[in-house]
């Protein structure tokens, strides 16, 4: 798990995609994206590497809740009782993206980017992540994790998120056995 | 039509951007984007303008073939007959992406951004575009374009690929009625 307190919020983009991939490649892993307010940025870091073909086929965009529920599966339910900035809702993307791809490890990003659409609650800068990967049977399985970053404008929460959930998956990946 | 000899290479990618979005939210307009060499660049692009959400719901990083075909619709035998990227799976992924989605603009970019993958037919740079639009009774359509960028690396030609796409749909966009 990745959380705020061992979040390392000055990693290099590009090193830790390309760190993704070659562990990816050597264990013969599908990676795949569900991105809301990093809008693709995600997807763009993996296949800025070349070759990352290999282990990268699909990503998707989905901004809106329809788009969430459709090519994700994330029940509808899940976004009108908690929110599609919540734990639950990351953690369904998450899932729904490993099923949809039939991938091995997938990211979820689903936040306030602002600059408007924060509240108490949920304020701008406020993003939730998943991470998909399998059971040892292979089963999907899903976590989440929430980080409020500072609100220091919507690049600078998009290009966090971006930090955030490559930084979780290579954790995981390195985890692994 | 954007062609070669219309490009402007020196666009402004957020500036153009948000004149789509502009423009897309005056006509009611919703866009969406198929994308190959870019790989999510195009869908960052328009999501990093606050209230994209109005005009872009969802967008598809469509690496593989078969992510090509299962999502966005394009025939296997355009692809095994002309090549992932061809004039063809541009169109059709376009169009593809259209349908998929149920919106009015569709931006696709297949390409080869390499270092490898060149061939003396395709060389590295070469990057096919389409655009998919409707008719005025609302059936969905097609066009694609075909640029090759100087081979300045994969960075260089992806991000000049974003140019040529966000430009020919503003293009579009403003010759439209």
């Amino acid at each position: 798990m990745l959380d705020a307190e061992s979040f390392d919020a000055g990693i290099d983009i590009n090193a830790t995609a390309t760190e993704i991939l070659k562990l990816a490649r050597e264990r013969k892993v599908t990676v795949t994206t569900a991105e809301s307010c990093t809008g693709g940025l995600i997807a763009a870091a993996l296949t800025r590497v070349a070759g990352a073909s290999e282990c990268f086929h699909e990503g998707y965009v989905t901004y809106s809740n329809e788009a969430k529920a459709r090519l994700l599966g994330v029940p509808e339910l899940t976004i009108v009782e908690y929110g599609a900035v919540s734990l639950q809702t990351a953690q369904a993307m998450a899932k729904g993206a490993l099923k949809a791809v039939n991938a091995d490890l997938s990211m979820s990003v689903t936040g306030i980017a602002g600059p408007n659409g924060g509240t108490e609650q949920k304020p701008v800068g406020m993003v939730c992540f998943g991470l998909g990967f399998r059971e040892a049977d292979g089963t999907p399985t899903s976590l989440a994790s929430v980080h409020v970053f500072e609100n220091n404008g919507r690049d600078y929460i998009r290009e966090q998120s971006v930090r955030f959930a490559l930084q979780w998956a290579l954790k995981h990946l390195k985890a692994a056995p």
